[in-house]
């Protein structure tokens, strides 16, 4: 039997899975994909600012962002739109994020295989996840412990597309999800609180970017893992 | 301005609220609107079995449940429609439950009012939590750490209430649960894993019964605490 199980939240008891799409849509693992599309061979996921400038050796990228914006000495802030226009075969970019990474750190903890899901890449994400295993869990980041709408919906358009491979679902939290991703993507993602704190700083069109599904066949995959830094290609 | 917002888990750094209602709708929120509908004039929320026997001093009654049965030397299971059918003017009752109190306390901490609320009672629970405050949240109690989604849809059925009076939402959880409350009582509740558990049972009807929209006027309001007890009436 092939199972999907989607976790509003990554709680501290998150049960083993074989396969784990993280998911932080607004923005993180959005602009993951986006930099593996834009021809990045490696992205390596951090939690801090700080951590991420001592990672730097001889000619990796930094991105990330303080209040939504690129930081001093960064070269991308955490925007889709951004990185889409960007050349960037062959480079390694050192990725910043602080829920997307510490989610992707739980889903290490328990899951043989960990992608980054986004609405972008979702079609590749669902069918590279059926492929690799057949419990397949769908681990929201949220915000700061807190249940965000986009990434719960998000999980319930990987769902939706999963039960279309033939998994089962299972638990409330899918459930729910699957509920939610009845609805168009645009105006669900755009009333979440990540969205509403986006458009506060001038950034609501990166929501609109990350609304757009399928746009991408690229789906990040964990590598390796050095020190506190996720390696991701 | 007056506002509402939903928890769908009891975390552990909850704002503080003026009113919180708690909801643990399969089955202890419901239950202990049956005991006050059926004439009790004091309800005693205990976590554990022992704890509710130890609290027994003088003509207590007592209700709990192991695997959703009746526990020995117990008076009731925790099923409402039993409860429903008794006479009970004027009684005491010890009411040990896990989840549901575990949220209680968690909302005792940081609110002035607490309710206790299920769909049985979820008009007049709306109403007198608007009556009591201008901050209003709702607490799902969950089931072991997980979100429950019986629980999440009851809690946007409350904030739909508390919508008509005025209320605005707040945050991702409240929307995401008034989507959900769009559905029909009885099928979303019956999909629940707190459901699909008591029809495993034989307690399926329990469902049906706790699906039941605005049957009783009785609000179970916290009066006071003693130790681990929490006495509602």
């Amino acid at each position: 039997m092939r199972r999907v199980r989607v976790h509003p939240l990554p709680t501290a008891a998150l049960p083993e899975a074989e396969v784990m799409l993280v998911v932080d849509v607004i923005r993180a693992t959005s602009t993951a994909v986006m930099f593996l599309e834009s021809g990045v061979k490696a992205l390596w996921l951090t939690a801090g600012l700080e951590e991420a400038r001592a990672l730097r050796q001889n000619g990796e990228l930094l991105a990330g962002e303080v209040g939504g914006l690129k930081p001093p000495g960064f070269d991308f802030g955490n925007s889709p739109r951004e990185v889409a226009l960007a050349e960037l075969w062959d480079r390694t970019v050192i990725h910043a994020t602080t829920n997307g990474t510490k989610a992707a750190h739980k889903a290490a903890q328990v899951a043989r295989e960990v992608l980054l899901a986004s609405l972008l890449n979702a079609p590749a994400a669902a069918q590279q996840a059926a492929r690799l295993g057949s419990e397949v869990a769908i681990l929201c980041a949220g915000k700061e412990g807190q249940m965000g709408m986009d990434d719960l919906y998000t999980a319930g358009v990987l769902a939706q597309m999963l039960l279309a491979e033939g998994f089962e679902p299972v638990g409330d939290g899918t459930q729910v999800a699957l509920h939610l991703a009845q609805k168009p993507a645009r105006p669900l993602l755009e009333a979440s609180e990540a969205a509403l704190a986006l458009a506060r700083e001038g950034l609501g069109e990166d929501v609109a970017f990350c609304a757009q599904l399928g746009l991408s066949e690229r789906v990040p995959r964990l590598l390796q893992r050095r020190g506190e830094a996720l390696i991701f290609g």
